[in-house]
């Protein structure tokens, strides 16, 4: 029951017609009598700089989710950057602090590390390759780094893409090993397919399934089925793996903790959600 | 259940806490499977201007309900001023149309006249004193004036805002007769205390108790009490009343339809209201 009371997150973005978080946080929210709401707003890139800042001066504002085509520029928008976010170079949550200034960060691959982590897999000092240096890409990377992996393969068809984001992980996690230049998965733990590739039928696989060590831990970002080729390659080669839309949910308690509400499981927000 | 595809409609104002617009219209959206919401959103006077502008940029902004402190100043914001909101001077809806445009209008005064027009008394072709020629004064007479009234009494202790009124009624309304400078009810059909004598305890009543017809439809603005002193007074004359309520809830099927939302009866939206 929104009140003049209720805490507002905006969703900002454009078009807003496939947002999908308000179906998952609101039901929640209702549920556990949480007074807050997911409130959709589709600001235009011309409009966006402007908006979110008068957002934020609204007395009841209390977040936003920020997604395309503005994650980007967002991050040149708050006062404070967290590492992750500047890392992925793209910023996904802001929240105000007690004096005013806003505070962004960036939990899509926070929604990656948690999913390995629920699984019974381990993060902190693993090798982990992530096939694709763009977005999503540079996002989960961000996450695997701040929680603690050992040792990073990235690569991109662009080599310049994967350069880039070792030399923007290694400014942060000076102790991180990072190699690139290679999508050859032997001897990785975590290996993570983080290109569009499975989105269409006929795409190749990302990396040479012949090479993914039966011990290694798969994750897949494209979320056009559930089961992809390349999940189905790789459970086949009897590795675990974790679907794309973990990523979506799991990340979701990580938001809720980053504003300030009270959290709950993957689980259970997957179940109260009323996607359709 | 609010989605992307969602109606927006901002209930702009500040202090919000108060606000009771989303208790009334969210429930009634809820019940009726109709896809639109209140939001509450606590815009300062200083970022007001700015940010209904940008507001309506969004592409789910479908309307705005402007409270205080906002109502004045709206009505230099919007493209298109309805004659009611420009004799009021204060705008309280503001709707954007096809082509980008922002209308303004004023149904605080609306919201009178159904109420009087539901208890089965005529409006047009009547005699009305309006006594207050303040922001609700203002806007009940306006609203009277569409109503089609044919003579319209105003007073104020301050004679200045009555004249003025005046003069913005005849500018729109020519052919309406117009008398300030008493608050004498004799020989009037329709009897209305806009001031806020009443609020208080021990505030003298707002006119001439003995000089009220039993005939007279008396109506009130104060919601201090459902049954003031003047309107007590009032009914042991016999004479018909109107409660402060009233004009509230009367007020919302005019919204709705302004907004071009489909619409029930005051008496429904008070029924599905959840004010707790």
């Amino acid at each position: 029951m929104i009140s003049g009371k209720t805490k507002l997150i905006g969703h900002l973005g454009f078009p807003t017609e496939s947002f999908k978080a308000p179906l998952i946080y609101n039901p929640y929210f209702e549920r556990d009598g949480i007074d807050a709401v997911v409130v959709p707003m589709g600001s235009r890139a011309e409009d966006y700089p402007d908006f979110l800042k008068l957002f934020f001066r609204l007395s009841n504002a209390h977040g936003a989710l920020v997604t395309m085509p503005h994650k980007v520029v967002t991050t040149g928008l708050v006062d404070d950057l967290m590492p992750t976010a500047a890392i992925a170079g793209a910023c996904n949550a802001v929240r105000r602090e007690g004096d005013g200034r806003l505070t962004g960060d960036m939990f899509d691959g926070e929604g990656f590390v948690r999913g390995v982590l629920r699984k019974g897999r381990q993060v902190a000092g693993t090798r982990a390759l992530v096939v694709g240096a763009g977005g999503v890409g540079s996002a989960i990377s961000a996450s695997l780094a701040k929680a603690g992996v050992a040792e990073l393969g990235l690569f991109d068809m662009n080599g310049g893409a994967a350069e880039a984001l070792g030399g923007r992980l290694t400014r942060y996690y000076p102790a991180l090993k990072v190699s690139t230049g290679s999508n050859d998965p032997a001897g990785f733990d975590i290996v993570v397919n983080a290109t569009p590739l499975g989105m269409k039928p006929g795409d190749p696989l990302p990396l040479d399934i012949e090479r993914l060590p039966a011990s290694a831990f798969v994750g897949e970002v494209v979320m056009a089925q559930t089961i992809t080729p390349f999940l189905a390659a790789a459970q086949q080669r009897g590795c675990q793996v974790q679907v794309g839309t973990d990523m979506l949910f799991e990340q979701i308690p990580a938001y809720l903790e980053f504003f300030g509400l009270p959290t709950t499981t993957a689980d259970d927000l997957r179940s109260v959600a009323r996607l359709g």
